[in-house]
């Protein structure tokens, strides 16, 4: 009998009427006869009235209390679909986190999760019951409660998945599929059937929304099977697997984009070992996020960097670094604001040097100003400013072949073939 | 350095504020040098919320997933409570029923504690950290979240207290302590010093409200010195403990009382040795609970049985009494409802017989009719019409000198003597 592992975010358990449907996806796994592990997380809204809770209480909440105090979302939310599913008769029972056996670093909301005891897991699904695991959530060695992070849910099911050695991982959240560009944006834009891990994780990281980069590299290492579909439609999903082989003959799989970006220069800065380090520790300690960062040498053996950041913390970074001048020994800063990052993901780019180029041209020839750019193996971005970022998100998706019209022009070519 | 544990119920700790008042009365017992173990209720209605969910899916929750729903509840509290004390500069730490080592019966809703390993609650004790725990919840040997039913919170305090060797266990509660009658009743009641175990039992039981009767008896049977006082007003409470010597002279040391019942009266039931124990066992598979109960034999040896239940249960056991006549072969069955119970307690009448015949006289003499009466060691009790329920209690509070100006002229006499 094969093991399934199915995740359920909060807005497909926010309220009693999603909860009975979830209970009832799960009662049809069970009916095909697999043994089914359910992972959800707290119903809707209600993580955040209990952030609203402690932020009343105080300004700095203590870590291992925030995940005292969080960790009850997913245990009211395990326990109403249980009992929503034992009215369907299915017979079932829920786990929080130390009772799934589910052991994580000792580390605060944010740990990760060092081993898994799947005995009392795999005691309830060998007496045919559907077992119901609260996400999120684990617990340290010296008994602490402990959560997992943002998109901690996604790796509890992967981490599962992996531990149970289960035939799929189905990742059920509120659109159909992973997409080769958000259909909010791009209206040509179509699902995928399958997408490989690395590809995956760089629309992951480029802001795509749909699963945690965390889980996806959780899913890659253990070669966990993926799937991505919609809690609310009966539709096919995508799969995020090892091998996309389906369209392999697509170079490009997918764009992601985003807006709000500021891109901070900071000018002549002393070229020593230590200065880069130095820098972006300080901005890593303030809490800000930093995602390109661009380094160039001036003749003169000085450093000039740039990196970008969200907007709503621009503020926060040049107070940081004027307060650091002293220490940086910069001469001056710059920033840009109102910029976008437009993004092209593929694994097959690394055997097509010519991909970066192509991106290039597309938005030279829209007359799109590049900003900034970055490349990695299977990904090529560029910071442009934001009121071409639909433009140019349009524009590459088109020339790479991804429109939903060229998908059955590809598809007419190989049958023909 | 000694131990103490106090208890805070759901109206202590109903919203942030409160929360705060609570932190700060347990900084000051941290202040005085005591070890400090609190343990908390869920905030408010927030337990009455979840069971409204769980009504919304199902008409009959499973028992273990309705535990694993509502011991949430208390979890929030303790973690927003450490929140407010290390606002304050308190280091503290919460505890769940589980990780404070509260062992119960594998029974859900209504678990028995069975051990308590107190070894993570004192290191933390031993580390200088105000420690709360959750209350009402324990965990059972196979590790599932089990709770302690009604007035569990009290228990597990009582339970901490006794584990830890505790100098007193305090009870905060919305009233300054346990009264010689309900004040809001008997505008002569007065607040009590102290009270034994066994007088607090019989009032508890009786309805008193205060304090839930297996905590007494837990209190009792491990020699935990209770403390009854108020979270809202900085007052002395009342001692609960073996010999509550301080009043002594007192025969009658408190009054209960309580409305809304019905007497049923069943006629002429065949005198078997099973007849009794088929009846009540009916009754409480029921779910009806049966107050006081009477048998009386008829000169022709059939059994005339009355016992009094909540008005509310009335239409209930009529109908299981009708469904059940062949079963039970009794003639015929009266009911009277309107009824109240009035009941005096005090661990001086085991040496005084007279106190009950005292009691009908007062009661007598205000023409006050007696609908059924009974007695244990240390409480008398009679049935009367509720119109009268409060002119008894008056009357009885005052013969038994339990006025407010009573007192006074008690201790006027103790300085004399």
């Amino acid at each position: 009998m094969t093991t399934v592992v199915q995740k359920f975010g909060g807005t497909s358990v926010g309220d009693v009427t999603k909860i009975k449907r979830v209970a009832e996806k799960i009662k049809k796994r069970m009916d095909e006869g697999k043994k089914v592990v359910t992972v959800v997380s707290a119903m809707g809204k209600s993580t955040d009235k209990l952030v609203e809770l402690a932020n009343d209480i105080t300004d700095s909440p203590d870590p291992r209390e925030m995940d005292m105090l969080l960790t009850t979302g997913e245990q009211v939310t395990i326990s109403l679909v249980v009992m929503a599913l034992k009215e369907l008769g299915v017979d079932a029972v829920s786990l929080t986190g130390w009772q799934a056996g589910i052991e994580t670093e000792d580390v605060h909301q944010d740990a990760r999760i060092t081993d898994i005891n799947t005995e009392n897991l795999e005691a309830h699904l060998n007496d045919g019951k559907a077992v119901l695991v609260a996400g999120f959530q684990g617990v340290s060695e010296n008994g602490d409660i402990t959560t997992l992070g943002r998109g901690g849910s996604d790796t509890t099911a992967v981490a599962l998945a992996a531990a149970l050695n289960a035939e799929t991982c189905s990742i059920f959240t509120d659109v159909t599929g992973v997409y080769t560009a958000d259909p909010r944006y791009v209206k040509n834009a179509r699902q995928l059937d399958s997408i490989s891990y690395d590809e995956m994780l760089e629309l992951a990281n480029l802001g795509a929304g749909v699963l945690h980069p965390r889980a996806v590299e959780f899913a890659k290492n253990y070669q966990v099977s993926l799937v991505v579909r919609s809690s609310m439609e009966e539709v096919e999903g995508t799969i995020v697997e090892e091998e996309a082989s389906m369209e392999q003959n697509l170079i490009v799989r997918g764009l992601a984009f985003e807006d709000g970006l500021t891109k901070i220069t900071i000018e002549r800065l002393p070229n020593q070992f230590d200065t880069m380090s130095t820098l972006f520790s300080l901005l890593a300690e303030e809490g800000i996020n930093v995602d390109m960062i661009i380094q160039q040498n001036t003749s003169d053996h000085a450093l000039n960097v740039s990196c970008t950041i969200n907007t709503s913390e621009l503020g926060k970074a040049i107070d940081l670094l004027h307060d650091n001048k002293a220490t940086l020994c910069y001469s001056l800063i710059r920033h840009e604001s109102s910029l976008a990052k437009v993004s092209i993901v593929g694994s097959g780019m690394v055997s097509n040097p010519g991909v970066a180029a192509d991106m290039f041209k597309v938005l030279g020839d829209e007359e799109i100003e590049l900003k900034m750019v970055s490349t990695s193996e299977i990904a090529v971005s560029a910071v442009v400013p934001d009121e071409y970022m639909v433009k140019a998100a349009e524009s590459l998706h088109a020339y790479f072949g991804l429109d939903a019209n060229e998908k059955a022009k590809i598809e007419a070519v190989k049958e023909i073939v």
